[in-house]
């Protein structure tokens, strides 16, 4: 029985990704970047690994970057932005801290800033287009908010900013971070014609520590500083090659029968939902959310409602403090969506992974039919 | 037998370390900023084992950050310094590309930069006081050379940035790229008073993708975004407990018994240093320098030998093209040391690790006697 509801933190690594990650230390432990027959042998493994990750996530593999993961992913597009000709970056109001601390710096170094509003949850063409000025450079919307699983319209949103763009001599890059959507919900950078997006893979049960880039046109991409150069200069620092089979394994595992899994979890989620909405809570998450993510407006300030449950055994987020770190990322963003500060305060988020389980579920709903409305 | 002498570019994982791992990733998986109680006890892991990786590097605990390794330790010090007044930079001309590499930012950014040249491998504080100006507000000189082992006068270089600094009304942050002296020289970032310090576990049998950055005065310390806040605003992005544990696990081992394992890979060296004097090879590593760094100017193109030797099943660097994806970097560290061009293009490095055993040097010493002066 899995009474962990905190997958959206993350997830723990699967004995396949595990027994990649140990082969591949052991088989291919050397430098890929080293000349030697080892570092070459490393070399190839890794190029495996790439084109095969590439394909789970239909990209071609010269588009994929490995990374530590999805905040340096990010890190890595805004920061390459930092030293060009200052313009105007676009954001939502819902990204994740890991996205929206980036605007502060571009600021410094002359940057105008907009922040799109996500009424429910989901940013509209319309107020994109609204801010779209001659000098924007760059837009950044998440593909699957972190918080309440809310899926954004990227397709939608892209082609406004490609239309808009037609008048311009320059390109807009479209950035998505896509932690929340990679196996999650039917994703396809390619068609969605995004120029960036970041992935994690301990979202998925691969390790932590490992992620990707991906980029549409990696030729037109500089990075700020290429380090020692590996990952075609767009990434520095030896590559972590265990972490990465390890990636492989997990992504493998989760994409296998995706379609029939995002059904087993449509329908979890669907009895939480239910029992949620039995007991009169208001669900934050928009009704076409990702089925992995639930947020809901519990009858108590969201610490109380979490521990209550933390003391039942079962793991979920204060959807208003998502973390230790961010206090308030969570409810900034639940206000920002127009949910009443009075709910924002009561935000709890269930999260399940590929590992939720019909037992855990019924605990889960069990507990807060107990809790009920609290004292 | 253990013919591998690339060490300087990476280790296999030990068997504690990946076991470290395996138990981490197993009972504290959960991400170590989640409030429930997985998350706090996974928390609680996180400050143990900074705790004690910090008492083995000597440091509070509180001035060490976890990073994903060196090449992001030192983006982090240098990217801080980016959105600040620009002023002047001083790094040596020996520095690793990880840091070369921000000098062009840098200079984007409206500062100015010097290196410093290090005639013999060693830079000389004369040179340093030379090129400090009252607008210098980072220098960052490496406590031990990759390509040649060369041990810095850090103390010295440190008292003299220190004595300038009376002079001015702002601090002179003093940087040092720590990697190769990690467990390999005796090393006190505390006595030696630099202000930041980089290090990475996979160059002393730990896990790759995660390192560590030391801050003197972490409150000093802002970075250019902080993300999701981890690292108390450092150092953004999920915790990699499991990585970390395995990193202390493999320093734990490396410092158990260090002063011996030194004299015995000094010992090693040494063998393998008079074979190469007895072929009447140059080499270009100083008489004092790590152990466990060995460069040389083989008889033939660095390319060659390096080959050569690979084929005989022994992996050693090209010290002229340390890795594939920074052809050149060996080469321009040597020149910058006074090599000749002639022996520069022909270097060839040798690193020891505390896994090299006296049959390897064995085997490894013949090779070098059979391949000769080459053909």
């Amino acid at each position: 029985m899995n009474l962990y509801f905190d997958a959206a933190a993350t997830t723990p690594l699967s004995e396949k990704a595990l027994e990649a990650y140990i082969k591949t230390e052991r088989e291919f432990f050397a430098n890929p970047s080293s000349l030697h027959k080892e570092g070459v042998k490393a070399h190839k493994e890794l190029e495996r690994n790439r084109a095969e990750i590439a394909d789970l996530i239909s990209v071609p593999p010269a588009s994929l970057f490995f990374t530590s993961g999805a905040t340096e992913s990010i890190a890595a597009v805004f920061s390459s932005f930092l030293l060009s000709t200052p313009g105007k970056v676009i954001i939502s109001s819902i990204e994740h801290d890991a996205v929206s601390s980036w605007l502060r710096p571009l600021e410094r170094s002359g940057w105008k800033t907009a922040m799109l509003k996500a009424k429910g949850g989901i940013v509209r063409k319309e107020d994109l287009e609204a801010e779209l000025t001659s000098d924007t450079r760059l837009v950044a919307i998440m593909s699957v908010n972190n918080v309440t699983g809310a899926v954004e319209n990227i397709k939608e949103l892209v082609e406004t900013v490609r239309s808009y763009e037609k008048g311009l001599k320059h390109r807009i890059f479209f950035f998505s971070d896509s932690v929340q959507a990679l196996g999650k919900i039917p994703f396809d950078p390619v068609a969605l014609g995004i120029d960036g997006a970041s992935f994690s893979a301990h979202k998925i049960n691969g390790p932590r520590g490992i992620g990707a880039l991906y980029l549409r046109r990696p030729e037109a991409f500089t990075a700020i500083a290429p380090a020692g150069g590996q990952e075609k200069g767009k990434r520095g620092g030896t590559e972590n090659l265990p972490a990465i089979a390890g990636f492989r394994a997990a992504l493998g595992e989760w994409m296998d029968g995706a379609e029939e899994r995002r059904e087993h979890i449509k329908m979890l989620s669907n009895r939480i939902k239910d029992a949620i909405n039995g007991l009169g809570f208001h669900i934050l998450s928009p009704a076409d959310a990702s089925p992995y993510i639930i947020s809901f407006a519990s009858p108590l300030p969201s610490e109380v409602y979490t521990r209550m449950l933390s003391e039942r055994g079962i793991s979920v987020s204060s959807g208003s403090a998502c973390s230790n770190n961010t206090k308030g990322e969570g409810e900034r963003i639940l206000l920002s969506m127009g949910i009443r500060s009075s709910e924002a305060k009561n935000a709890v988020r269930i999260s399940l992974s590929n590992g939720s389980d019909s037992d855990g579920v019924d605990e889960l709903i069990k507990a807060i039919k107990e809790i009920g409305h609290g004292r």
